[in-house]
């Protein structure tokens, strides 16, 4: 429950292999519907350096699929990186998707599209991650 | 006119070709002109999965056409994907744009730099796309 | 120190080279020190077109160094362009990156993760930059 016009929490996803999209749209959609907020708008965050937060569709799971294959043609694994680590490619990933994305409030509800998921990206997983939730209300 | 410290409004553009950028600029200042907020910040949000939004340059055309083609060199359209479809590029591509943005409105205008304008991507067109356009006054 | 629920101010920076990551995250965090502020957030906005904004690791500089060798090799700086001034890869690079980011405040901090640091990201420099932080106090 929304004590103020802010809400911010902290949510832990784990995910799985070296890449992996993980649909956290009805995570928010829970926080968006305990806050009670009509109108305002949702920011995410993604803390961390190897993974970020994008929408795609969640249908058919061979887009993500598609995603993660295109994104590596486009960036492969391995390639003229020095970082000691050995995941420059993650990093690299991670930026393209990008780090923080706001979706509108309307109605009680996020307005994401019919065909819209949110997932949290990681490309050197295995791991654990946070996203941070943000919401407003107007 | 802003009856409140928000607005939020849908418009509704038709892109042409499989690949169009349009130009949303004067949409959005309209409805920040409209608004009457003095300061504070505009949200765009794109609720659809092929088609993103960016910003780029509004001068010379080829600019647009460009990013076009080194998209479609980064991200070809056939490839090894698997989405019934057949346009999961487009999904890759509208992730690689993103679908939110955020402008800051100053002194009663977007702050947009001299050369910036604001861009829906289409990238599996023909359609007809709608922008989520918010204005909060601070 | 913010007079009111928000404050708007711009910086600016000098980048070397053609292609550069310039860390801004402590000027950042000295805003949102100065302001007060201790919930809420920022944003981030480039108004230019062959610069963008994004989160990366801030502690072995050859993430950086990859990253820029990355988008190269997905950009290439020629190719088939038509855009006259001849640096339609740095417009590409820059929407890729994208112009606007949100970081959440708590604490009276950045949210910003252990390992990340907030980058200008300049692809067609040297060039004096813009940046506008936006706080907002909730």
């Amino acid at each position: 429950m929304s004590k103020g016009r802010w809400t911010i929490k902290r949510i832990t996803v784990k995910t799985r292999g070296r890449n992996d999209f993980v649909d956290i749209t009805s995570l928010v959609a829970e926080e968006v519907e305990a806050s009670n907020i009509q109108r305002g708008f949702c920011t995410l965050f993604v803390p961390h350096t190897t993974s970020g937060i994008t929408i795609n569709e969640n249908t058919d799971p061979n887009v993500i699929r598609d995603i993660e294959v295109a994104l590596e043609r486009a960036v492969p694994w391995t390639g003229d990186y020095r970082h000691f680590e050995g995941n420059s490619a993650a990093h690299v990933k991670a930026s393209l998707m990008g780090f923080s994305l706001q979706v509108p409030i309307a109605d009680g509800r996020l307005c994401l599209g019919t065909w819209q998921g949110i997932y949290l990206c990681e490309f050197d997983g295995p791991r654990t991650r946070d996203v941070w939730i943000q919401l407003f209300a107007g």
